[in-house]
């Protein structure tokens, strides 16, 4: 894959932004604070479904993006024509530049709720400028990336490959979505296009109309064995899947495949129940002499019902998910959001922090870091430790953590690994990261996960990883909060 | 707007497609039927979130992609290296030219499960070939039209904004989205790309970091009102809402704008309790001599929370929704599919059927139209109906229509208008609709909504609206399905 074959740099998506950024932007210009330095950090609040953790997506289209930057002419004259932006504002977007510096950590790592996931520094205007896109990059394909990796895990080992194109929300959602469940730990997709331009494998086989289109079920079946001898799949549902479909399929193993000197692939199922269907269309093909024949099952699957089918034996060696995938749809937002967390102020960091009434709203103040805190002997990921941005966790010595809320629940840590999670993306609106390929994002992805307790990755109920706040933090924080709360 | 600024134009989206469409496609060649004529419907079985009606939307965008079909030297190139298809398949692709005839309902028309929405005509590789792409281009609109419309009708009047882009499916599912939701009734949106190549206004004031950003929310607020006296809203929720947010508010409405001429547009309100808060800051507001200033809420609202919040009377003249609009977070799936319905076999219209154990899924066959009956007193539509494609009904005269399941009820309907939904979109591959302004649109559907019964638009456990097959269909129907059943 070349750079110039991927999909969002085909567009300028400077324009995808919340009108609120240029009336801020227009406004920071007026009164002259264009130069003010500021820190944003993209963290969020919960995991979806209740899970124990979720896998971070999007950070190569985010960096795409940034470097992508531009005002167009056309851009220009729209803005213009609202009427409400200063001739000087309209000159500074002409030449804008973005020269920020970005942190983010590596696609593929589990994350966890409040810890910041992307961080940027700079000129007031661009650092908030970039809100939205930051958002919407990552908050889309880590919601995808997380549900994969759930779903993949409910299957235990058996394959699962995306098939939600037609149900996706949107064309970046079809093609951008089955990068991001690949990431998680899909085997493939049924988009041709995410297989193009990303290199992620794409399958497919035939439709129900395929079958239609034939004047017999049988004679579909030889028709397309003869096209596709090696890897033949056929789908065995149109008409009555054990008394037709089942039937046909080892009649044209026999009668065309096993003749060319071909096996067959699978047959696959898409409607029915499906425990039932793959029980005993199993038994007919091991009896017809097809025990290798797998068997491919799809209609409308996720997490929950993968297991439910596997509790009940079912005899499926490939998952096909669509729409319940590709939309996260059990819960199909992922929440980030993007807070001022401190301003320079003559050279000195000034933290800032955002009140609510609602005590899991109020944000972490300050030009942050986080550490994650390894096992040394077992390799398990123990703790993230958000600190200060001049704090040092030193591994060579015992570190106290402690929970951010009931604070006497304490825990000395001993012989452990800290690795920072943020990594340099962009210095000075350079970018400084290569993405690693796909493939490379993927595997990484599963080591990662396999650095968690098991009882974290359990998808009900999971055991809280912990997400603590350094001494230095939880005092700064717990003192402007202080300062808010007395007016 | 001109044609070139449209968002998917500037894409060849030919590749966004499930790849067994291109193995269907080859092997339809190597049979020799590339030329044998298919008839396609799409339909969807089910209202997200058990509405009684669902909106159509996507069609422009439809047209856009199927207008814009080619595959480029690329395209063939990676197919090429995928080794599975035939040489003469790809020098089709390389001549392909889309020809096939289309129909479908026009964008902003309530729609019910069942019934066709989009009907395609022609050489089976194609008609098959254009699947994924028209599923995922009107699902995708129809199911944010359709909450759109819900979160409208419960806000009763008081205007929708549509907020979502930052947690958005991607970033066609934040612009067009944005789109549909416009069709669907909002009144406008925050994302800037949509205003730029829709012509959907876009708004937006700032963000809790510029508060942040100045030394207090005083000094915010007024340097905001200086910059932005016309239509002046102020975000009051970022320290405390009653002690400092409104207060400020005030004090800057009389300090700054009053003295500029100018009165204020609104106050808006993003935490916290908004039943409780708007209602206290419309009394501050009230008092300061300020009644005419309007009170924006947001904060994950949808329409159960609107419908509950105006039972509260609260206090909210501007609904800002944000993700559970743009991804239709309590049921994020349109489940359209794209079914093959009939072959012409020597001039002859040949009808197919896919059959289930699960009668819901077994398909309408044939060649048809659907006719929507109108009351001509008063307007209301009565019912729709499925005919084959050569029946007529003469709404000159009385007509039986029947529940195609308890075939026992029946009705006769008399002083009906009877208009067909779908309208004729391609001619052999040439586009023969041009599609009204966004604007038309929208009122189009507010309209058409009306013609429903109330009890029709309920948002929860409404009528089921009537969505027959005619006499003629239905045997046909019946007599595929009883042959298929007896094998």
């Amino acid at each position: 894959m070349t750079e110039t074959n991927r999909w969002t740099q085909k567009r300028n998506l400077t324009m995808l932004t919340d009108f609120y950024e240029l009336t801020m932007a227009n406004g920071y210009l007026k009164h002259g604070m264009q130069d003010k330095i500021a820190y944003f950090d993209m963290f969020f609040r919960k995991i979806p479904d209740d899970g124990g953790y979720a896998i971070m997506a999007g950070l190569e289209q985010m960096i795409e993006y940034l470097n992508d930057l531009v005002f167009t002419e056309r851009d220009i004259a729209y803005l213009k024509s609202k009427k409400i932006f200063s001739d000087e504002f309209l000159d500074y977007l002409k030449n804008f530049k973005f020269s920020c510096d970005v942190w983010a950590v590596p696609e593929g790592t589990p994350i966890f709720p409040g810890e910041p996931i992307v961080k940027v520094r700079g000129p007031v205007i661009e650092a908030q400028f970039v809100e939205t896109m930051i958002l919407l990059t990552i908050n889309h394909q880590s919601l995808i990336a997380t549900k994969a990796n759930r779903i993949v895990s409910a299957a235990q080992g058996r394959a699962v490959m995306e098939f939600g194109s037609r149900r996706a929300q949107g064309y970046d959602g079809a093609v951008i979505g089955a990068r991001a469940a690949y990431i998680g730990g899909c085997i493939g997709t049924a988009c041709t296009m995410t297989d193009r331009d990303y290199n992620i494998p794409a399958l497919g086989t035939m439709a129900h109309s395929w079958i239609q289109m034939f004047p017999t079920e049988l004679e579909a079946f030889k028709a397309y064995a003869k096209t596709y001898p090696r890897g033949c799949t056929l789908l065995v549902d149109t008409y009555d899947v054990l008394r037709s479909g089942v039937p046909n399929a080892i009649r044209t193993f026999n009668e065309v495949l096993l003749p060319l000197g071909y096996r067959p692939a699978a047959i696959r199922l898409d409607s029915g129940d499906i425990a039932y269907l793959s029980k005993a269309a199993r038994k007919m093909l091991d009896e017809a002499g097809f025990p290798d024949c797998k068997i491919v099952a799809s209609n409308s699957l996720d997490e929950f019902r993968i297991r439910d089918l596997l509790l009940q034996n079912a005899q499926i060696d490939l998952f096909g998910v669509g729409e319940r995938l590709i939309t996260a749809a059990s819960e199909p937002v992922f929440g980030g959001v993007y807070k001022l967390s401190a301003v320079v102020e003559n050279g000195k960091i000034i933290p800032k922090i955002k009140i609510s009434e609602n005590p899991g709203k109020i944000t972490n103040p300050g030009a942050k870091e986080v550490y994650r805190l390894y096992d040394r002997d077992s390799g398990i990921a123990l703790a993230d430790v958000i600190t200060l941005e001049d704090e040092i966790i030193d591994d060579t010595k015992p570190y106290e953590i402690f929970d951010p809320v009931h604070t006497w629940k304490r825990k000395t840590l001993t012989n452990f690994k800290a690795s920072k999670l943020l990594v340099p993306v962009f210095k000075k609106g350079v970018c400084v990261y290569q993405s690693p390929n796909i493939q490379e994002i993927r595997e990484y992805c599963k080591r990662q996960v396999n650095t968690l307790w098991e009882e974290v990755r359990r998808f009900e109920d999971p055991h809280e990883y912990y997400v603590d706040l350094s001494q230095p933090l939880w005092d700064m924080k717990d003192q402007l909060i202080r300062r808010h709360s007395r007016p």
